[in-house]
C-alpha cells in the first residue's frame, strides 16, 4: 500500500468523526445520534456511514435541528475494466493500452462524502466531497493518481451573509496554496452544479474540483505546477486544509439559522426546493450516475445524500418576483455571483 | 393534415375529458378539481395539462382521495434533426437517409399520459399513455408512423385481486384484437418498469408498446401482420380501446381501497416507495430523459407524473419478510407474476 493511500484513508475517517462530533454538539439536547453503520464490499473495501435521521415513531420533543444527514467514508479497490481505463487514459497519459480482453488494471479510492439537510428552511444544505485516486499496474506501481473534491451550498432563503461567510472560508484556504485556485474551482463549482432542464444553479456554489494532479489543468487559466500544489504531499494537504474548513465554513451558518422560526410555507418552500436537488442529483450528478450503475455498489450510501421529505407541485405559485423566495430564484436563475 | 392525425388529436382530448370526469365523480364531495392549463408551444403545438392537487393552505376538512393527478395531452409538431432521423431509422427502414447538413424531417406527435398518486397507501398509482407518432416528407406525406403506449399498475401494498382485475380488464382488451398481443406487451412492460439499482420492479406491471406499425413487430413473437391490427385505422383502434378501458381498469381498485383506514407507518411507507417512482421516473424511464432534453420541453408537464411528497430514508427498516411491506416486495423483486 503506497503511503498517500494510507493517509487519506486515515485522514478521510478521522475527518468524518470530527464533522458528526461538530454536528452534533450544536444541538446536545438532541435525544437522537448519527447512527454509525460500518460496512464492507464484497469485491473489495470498506466504509462507514454516519446518518442521522429522527425516527418516524419518535414522540414529539423540541425539533432537532437536522432532518438528514449523512456522512459517508469509503476506501474501494477493485479492477478497473479495460474500457473504463481507456476512458481515463484521455485524461491520464500515463495509463497504459489496455487490451480489451485483459482483466484491466487496480484501482483504488478513498474518500469521504456527505450531505446535510436541516429542518429548518432558514438553515441551507451543504455538500461535501474529498476523494483520493489511484491506478497501479499488478505489481503496484502508481500509473495515475489524482485528488477531487469540493463543497456547496444550497440555501431555500436567501442570506447574502451566509453565502459570503462560506465561499470566503473556503476562498481563505485555496489562496494559502495558490491564488489560481479559488476562482477557477468556483467557476466550476458553478458550471458543475447547474440543472439544465430547470436553468437554475442548485444553489449559492462553493467550489468543485477533479482530476487534480501533477500536471497543467485545463481548468485552471495559465496553470503553473510550480506555483500550485502538484505533488501528491502538496494536493493532499490542500484537500485535508479544504476538509479542515468543512466544519468552520458550515457550523456558524447552521447555528445562526437553526433555531429561525419558519411558517408552513416557508417548510413547504424548503420541500419544494429539495425536488430541485433530488433532480440534480438523479438526473444531472455524474457521481451518482456512475455509482448506481456500478457492479457492486452500495445504492444506500449513494442515495443516502437525497433529503428526506420532498415535495413535487405542478407549476408551483411560490418563488414568484418581490418575495422572499423570489430572491433566491433571482440568485439561481441569474448569472452566478461572485460572493467574495 | 392527415386523417390519423386529426382521429388521434381528438381522441386523446376526448379522453382526457373522460378520465378527469370519472375521477372527480368518485370524489364528489371534495372542494378541489382539476385544473385546466391550455398550453402552447413556441417551436409547434398545444396541449392541456389537467392536473389535480389540494392547496397546501387550504382549511383541514374530509381527506380528497386523490393527492396529486395529471392528465396531459400534447399535440406538438416539429422537426426532426437528421441525427435523431438517423436513430429513428435503425427500426423505421422507409426513413430516407437524411444529409446532415440538411434541417431534418417534420414529425407529428399526439399522445395522452397520465399519472394519479391517490393519497391512501392502500390505493395504487396508476400510469397510462398513449400517443401516435408521424414522419412526413416536406410536402406532408407520411414516411414512417406508429403508436405507442401502455398502462401499469403502482401498488404500496398488495392487493391481489387489484392487479387481477387491471390485468384481466387490459388482456380482455388485448385478446379482442390478437391472443399474441398481451403476453408480448405484458412481458415488455415488466421488463421496462423496471429498476435496475435497486433490484426491483416499479409495480405489478401492466403492458407496454413502442413502435406498433405495419411491419413484424420483434417483440412480438412470430409476429403475423395479417393475425393482428397493422393498418394504421386498425391499430388506432386497438389503442383506442385501451384508453376506453382505463377508468374501467382503475377506477373500481381506487374505489374500494380508497377509504381504507391506514395508520401513519403504512402512510410512511407509501412515501418510501413513492421514492422508488421518482428514482425510475428521473433516472431509468426513457421518456423523462428525452423530455427534459428536449429543446423547448415543457418540464413541467414533463414532471407532472412525480408524486407530490416523498420520502428516502436511509436503510429503512420497512419491507421485510413476515410484513404486509414485505409481501410488495416479495412481488417486486421476484420474478414477474402472471395475474391472469
Amino acid at each position: 500500500m503506497t503511503l498517500m493511500r494510507q493517509q487519506m484513508e486515515e485522514y478521510v475517517f478521522a475527518l468524518q468523526s470530527r464533522i458528526v462530533a461538530g454536528l452534533e454538539a450544536l444541538d446536545p439536547g438532541c435525544p437522537h445520534k448519527f447512527v454509525h453503520d460500518a460496512w464492507t464490499r464484497s469485491q473489495g473495501g470498506s466504509g462507514k456511514s454516519c446518518v442521522f435521521a429522527v425516527p418516524p415513531d419518535s414522540e414529539e420533543g423540541p425539533e432537532a435541528v437536522l432532518e438528514k444527514a449523512g456522512v459517508n467514508v469509503s476506501v474501494i479497490h477493485g479492477v478497473l475494466p479495460p474500457a473504463a481505463v481507456a476512458q481515463m487514459s484521455a485524461n491520464h497519459a500515463a495509463l497504459p493500452a489496455v487490451p480489451k480482453d485483459s482483466p484491466g488494471l487496480p484501482f483504488f479510492v478513498a474518500g469521504i462524502s456527505l450531505v446535510i439537510h436541516p429542518r429548518s428552511p432558514h438553515a441551507p444544505t451543504v455538500h461535501a466531497n474529498y476523494r483520493y485516486f489511484e491506478v497501479t499496474d499488478d505489481a503496484g506501481a502508481v500509473l495515475a493518481w489524482w485528488f477531487g473534491g469540493g463543497s456547496d451550498l444550497t440555501p431555500s432563503y436567501l442570506y447574502e451573509e451566509d453565502a459570503v461567510h462560506f465561499h470566503k472560508t473556503i476562498k481563505g484556504v485555496c489562496d494559502r496554496y495558490s491564488s489560481a485556485l479559488y476562482p477557477a474551482l468556483k467557476a466550476w463549482c458553478d458550471e458543475y452544479f447547474y440543472i439544465p432542464h430547470r436553468g437554475e444553479a442548485r444553489g449559492v456554489g462553493g467550489i468543485f474540483f477533479d482530476d487534480l494532479k501533477h500536471s497543467p489543468h485545463p481548468r485552471i487559466p495559465g496553470d503553473d505546477l510550480s506555483k500550485r500544489p502538484a505533488t501528491p504531499e502538496a494536493i493532499f494537504a490542500l484537500v485535508t486544509a479544504l476538509g479542515d474548513a468543512f466544519l468552520p465554513s458550515y457550523l456558524p451558518i447552521l447555528a445562526r439559522r437553526m433555531h429561525t422560526p419558519h411558517t408552513p410555507l416557508q417548510r413547504r418552500w424548503q420541500l419544494v426546493r429539495r425536488g430541485r436537488y433530488v433532480e440534480f442529483n438523479l438526473v444531472v450528478d455524474r457521481g451518482t450516475k456512475f455509482g448506481l450503475t456500478a457492479p457492486g455498489a452500495r445504492i444506500e450510501s449513494i442515495l443516502m445524500t437525497l433529503p428526506e421529505t420532498v415535495r413535487w407541485e405542478y407549476m408551483t405559485d411560490m418563488g414568484g418576483e418581490g418575495t422572499e423566495e423570489g430572491r433566491i430564484m433571482a440568485v439561481v436563475t441569474g448569472k452566478p455571483r461572485e460572493w467574495v
